[in-house]
């Protein structure tokens, strides 16, 4: 019998935190690569992350925790990484032992602003991963609801079918139910879309408009999303299974939501610095906006994203959101 | 030139109260039935509707107001039904003068009980309507919001495209804005079919599912909604235009949607009897559920309808929710 394979999380926000509870279900020890040495310390002596989902208690035992990136990159065959994406690119930065037989899980909910790329394109690119060895988890998973062990779905895409299988079952339990999917493109550019659609949805509620406006832009999002993801990745896929639409839906709806919470202050006339330094987290549809924008620019023959579009010209214009909206609700239907 | 044409609203709930607000912003007079001789009385005295959208005020001198159904049909031209499904059968047999050449509009969200026929079905086959004089109107929109004069998109549906423009033209505002569709069947029984999934919706979050549950069923629920129109009537449609995701939406999400409040209490433990004794709304999905589950047992091939059947099997086979919900939770993806 061959040894079973080993797991590692990078990072440790609160999606990371959350993976790894899911994997503490099934396996005997995970590995935690984080960069803060006092969050190591902390749950070293009180079992818990001191920042994201502390209510989580787990047993050291189960983990091998290390602030060293190359330690924990070397121990594990399935690296799943769980960075914002604005950081990513530094800490991959300070990998330096050869990982191209190992598999790639991408749960970075954007793509590399340095690069441009989406995670799994970006180790495919620059450290020779094949494609088959590249997976993406995606949602539709607010980590809170994790902590809670509240019933979440979570799709794991990856062009090997019998991969992805195997890294659902590291995640199934009694409260997690997880489908596989081979469209590993789609699904991270979805994961990453979500995040404008919700700052847009924040933007929106900020500005005045109730729930009727809102279904009206959450109907229009996942038709944009699904050109926009067409036209990066064409293949048949189902753009209302819950990787899309759900992720989208849990998103735009939540009040808890980061992206949406941005958005709100934006509506409500903060400025996108002022925004910012309120909230303590990342926004990540911030990142996401410019990059999509940008992938959008490069394309010939443009794909109409009015919602991306507006949230732009809001977060990086300096337009008056109010005017903005006005003109999009134009364009909505 | 012509008359312009004479308009008229059957019905005194929120959502009737709603529309007659939108055509006062075109109109000079509307007519409008109501059973209640107090309603009536009340209009008359206080200028608002006693029971619903009170804050909306009238200007008497656009309203014709009327105990009798036959004055009005015979007053307009364009008739539009908003009477709740239940009661819409015994309204509809006071009916006695020639209608053959009215445009009738459905704003009634389900099917007629008693014939199980779409209310456009139900003008046709028993009053001789022509299929082109046959129109739906459809949200997402809360009547509430439109009181409010909160910007609400509304789809008309017709097959005569310059009859449903027409009649958008005259719904049309600053806060209504319409588009007009040619899939007046389709449109129709997405208004029924989401009453249910909001029911769903409520269940869930009384049983103690979270968010990243409820987007999951939301997800699953647009493509069983796609499944169940297909089958009833074959046509190119994105089912994620407004009328049909976005109107699933505004009901599935509203903590003040009377579908949802229903559901919430049978999945906090009510029985469907003490539910709706606790209610004085019409919970329209309770009715929609029945007609939904005979319509698909009449099928030779049934369509895989886990959410409806669900609903189904918990308000008229006294099925546990709990129980229920937990085999739907291994059926959805």
């Amino acid at each position: 019998m061959s040894e079973p394979l080993k797991y590692a999380v990078f990072g440790a926000g609160s999606w990371a935190t959350a993976i790894v509870k899911m994997l503490c279900e099934n396996l005997d020890e995970i590995g935690w690569y984080m960069r803060s040495v006092y969050t190591k310390e902390h749950l070293l002596k009180a079992q818990h992350n001191p920042n994201y989902l502390s209510s989580v208690e787990f047993h050291l035992e189960q983990l091998k925790l290390s602030n060293d990136i190359n330690e924990i990159a070397d121990y594990a065959d399935v690296l799943i990484f769980v960075i914002p994406s604005a950081f990513i690119y530094g800490e991959l930065e300070k990998l330096n032992i050869d990982i191209s037989n190992k598999t790639i899980v991408s749960a970075v909910k954007g793509i590399i602003p340095e690069t441009g790329l989406l995670l799994g394109q970006h180790f495919n690119q620059h450290y020779n991963i094949p494609f088959e060895n590249l997976a993406v988890i995606a949602g539709p998973c607010h980590s809170e609801e994790v902590a809670l062990e509240r019933l979440s779905y979570l799709t794991i895409s990856c062009s090997d079918a019998e991969r992805a299988q195997a890294i659902a079952d590291s995640l199934s339990s009694d409260y997690i139910k997880t489908k596989i999917s081979d469209d590993i493109i789609g699904v991270e550019y979805a994961v990453m879309l979500k995040n404008i659609y919700a700052i847009a949805a924040g933007i929106a509620h900020g500005l005045g408009y109730g729930d009727n406006f809102q279904s009206v832009l959450m109907s229009n999002a996942i038709r944009e999303m699904k050109r926009f993801i067409k036209k990066m990745h064409k293949m048949k896929r189902n753009i209302n299974n819950s990787a899309y639409l759900g992720d989208l839906l849990v998103t735009g709806y939540s009040l808890f939501s980061r992206n949406r919470m941005f958005g709100n202050m934006i509506g409500k006339g903060y400025t996108v610095k002022s925004a910012q330094m309120e909230m303590s987290m990342v926004a990540e549809g911030y990142y996401a906006t410019k990059s999509a924008h940008l992938l959008n620019q490069k394309n010939k023959k443009k794909t109409q994203l009015p919602i991306i579009n507006a949230v732009y010209e809001i977060l990086y214009e300096n337009k008056n959101p109010k005017k903005v909206f006005k003109r999009l609700t134009e364009q909505l239907d």
